[in-house]
């Protein structure tokens, strides 16, 4: 243990429960399954983040929380094991000041986006974080073969350069990533991701093949704007109804 | 305080628990999540209506309901927060006095009604107040681009003279609105609004763009009168399942 | 009272309540919701039939109970109200000797087979029953606009002759009607044309129009016959659900 | 009772427990409904294998679970009724030494995958084990006209024939098999079978025909093995919550 890097300092037992709760949260709205993960930056060391050891989203409590550094390396596993996909989440936080907390998912909605040539746009306003355009990675097309997993620094990398400045980037045959300037959007992000494909999906097989009617990219920054202080309201419904089911 | 708009009058308990319940109603059935409103007007006064301080349906209250002028000010705000989007509610009610019930929602089922040139046909007996149409309201139409909310005067009316004298109308890229002459008849419109779309979501997949033998304009008035009585029985389900969660 | 026509003589409290837990099965397995309703015919009386009075399927107890004449007349209303659509269940007690139970429903998945050319095929064993042809009634047809109720004997007729020999009939821009020799196999023909209809939505969008590998006529007699003996596993499974909830 | 074979000799209470917890995860699920069946191979004994008698999978408790030989006779009936489709597993047990549990479903997204030309790809690397082929076994291709079941020997080598070396088959107008190396992994495979099923629909909607991105045969190689490890995350997700409802 005394080789393992230094904290950033304490965070409150409220960022904590707070980053467990966003674990339950995704859970309860089937954003994840067993798999998936949802990290936060520490709040004064923004060269370190924070995120559950490897468990079911559904089974987080704060105590299994770990500190890790942007290269991906634990401060306090104390022997939890951490997520072999964590180096999603160190590469975006290097690459995207502005970016505070990241979602990892693969709900049954979104992956297909990122296995056809059709490109998700933003179906509605809570969505329009989507408006930027939403770009594919596809692991294959520098790294070969592989088992699909963003399992090292240099995958991790690739990820964040193809993601570029948008909210939300598609992992081909995978799942998806949304992150946001805090906590509490980006997974508003997340679960919006979802919706929305839901809703892409009946509105194309309507059309037809026609355009849809989404958003463009100037609505979509002006309602996006909205919704970072709107989306709070979800939030708070969303945190109550994990605080029924815990005591944190 | 002082400067608010004065009251209609008192209501019941009775009115302001059902009002509430109406807010969980919709979210239990999903016809609402985190967002949309449900309003009702003044029994007595009908330049005044009820409706939630800006919170998740799911959580409303009878203590959380705020009595508005048709201009949408609050009589009896008491540091409670309105609804961005209230002046659709206002909108509607000046419009249109034979109606005394709106619900503004945004559920996955119905939004692609307003992406695509297909329109939204009555699939069932139950769905009946739809045969008159659903026209589309388009923001950028008159607005240019926005937020997508209708969050002024202007707005509402606007979306007020897009739906005349029909029942529900789409939003574009955003949701939609339904409304009755009560609360229990505006309740029905806004779930089977719900159910309908996805009726014709498979209905039009199945067909492969062939017309589908939904209910004409006169079967349409003939089944919307009956289902104002039969549709009671429903509210009696929904209306026993939440008072099986809370003592109002 | 003394005008009601006379009871068949009394059934068990067991039949009762196996009556009344199957609206609640109905209800549970959402192929009814606020609406629809199962009748029985009386096990020694064939000119009788009992079903509950008018009330969301899954608020039924086995009070709620109500014998019937195959002319849809109560027994013993004793001021509980009847559903307006009873005469589907007389009229086919009537032409179907063989019938001893009726599902009345207007499932989501279901109700688009009454608005295409396309019918509904047997996608695989469970849904055997439908091998022998599922027909569309057309209220229409002979009686113009209405407001798509059976409510009256001729309709009623009407639907039974459209039913002919088979197990489930689509009734157009309404629902459907299932039956079986049993209480039993016509709850489970009930929830299994729900099931075959979402298989079948899939399936036709895979095929992309070709014909699908569905049972064959003979397919489904014999696959038909074993489920009659093997579907009260999934009786056993749902009656043992609603005695979790009620104590009869 | 002295008929009986012989025991393959005991196993653990954990086995028993592991096996009907088993039953129940895939009912929660939905991968089962009153329907369908999972079994494991004898830890010790290879020509025997274990599953509970003939009841809904949501109701198996451990002392339903009857030991089988690989000719599918009970060792152990004691009066417990055994399914008509245990055949399927004993076929494969005899076909394949590197199988140690099998899963029998017919979940409404995945029967359709037996019905059209389109075979079900590996969406994502959750599902990588479908990578090498799902083969589609239609039992009226050597036997005619049945009953759909494979409810005898022959049946059910033919089925162990189609599937080969792999991982899972689609039965025509039926459902499919899955299978692996111990009971989390044949769990997992069933499970992610269906949501599989459920992203391929949806992609195959969107592309209208064009070739998915899915996984290739060596990425689903690599991935499988990734899975094998990481995929008892989920079992131990679903193992506890089958814990929070029984004692063992």
């Amino acid at each position: 243990m005394s080789n393992e890097p230094k904290s950033g300092g304490p965070v409150s037992d409220a960022f904590l429960a707070d980053l467990a709760a966003a674990s339950r949260i995704l859970a309860e709205r089937e954003v994840v399954d067993g798999f998936g993960h949802v990290s936060q930056r520490h709040p004064t060391a923004p060269d370190r983040y924070f995120m559950s050891r490897s468990i079911a989203p559904a089974l987080v409590t704060p105590d299994d929380i770990i500190e890790y550094t942007l290269d991906n390396e634990p401060c306090n596993a104390r022997g939890r094991g951490s997520f072999l996909e964590r180096f999603i989440h160190g590469a975006i936080y290097k690459a995207r000041p502005d970016v505070n907390s990241v979602v990892h998912s693969h709900s049954p909605s979104v992956i297909p986006f990122g296995l056809v040539s059709t490109r998700m746009e933003a179906m509605f306003h809570n969505a329009a974080f989507l408006a930027q355009g939403v770009p594919v990675f596809d692991i294959r097309q520098k790294f070969g073969a592989t088992n699909m997993l963003v399992c090292d620094d240099v995958k991790g990398e690739a990820l964040a350069a193809c993601m570029g400045a948008c909210n939300v980037a598609m992992m081909r045959a995978h799942g998806s990533v949304a992150c946001g300037p805090n906590l509490q959007v980006a997974v508003f992000r997340a679960v919006y991701t979802e919706v929305n494909a839901r809703v892409q999906h009946w509105a194309a097989a309507l059309s037809g093949g026609a355009p849809l009617a989404s958003l463009d990219t100037e609505e979509g920054e002006l309602a996006d704007l909205t919704n970072q202080g709107a989306g709070m309201r979800a939030w708070e419904l969303w945190r109550q109804q994990v605080r029924d089911t815990v005591n944190w």
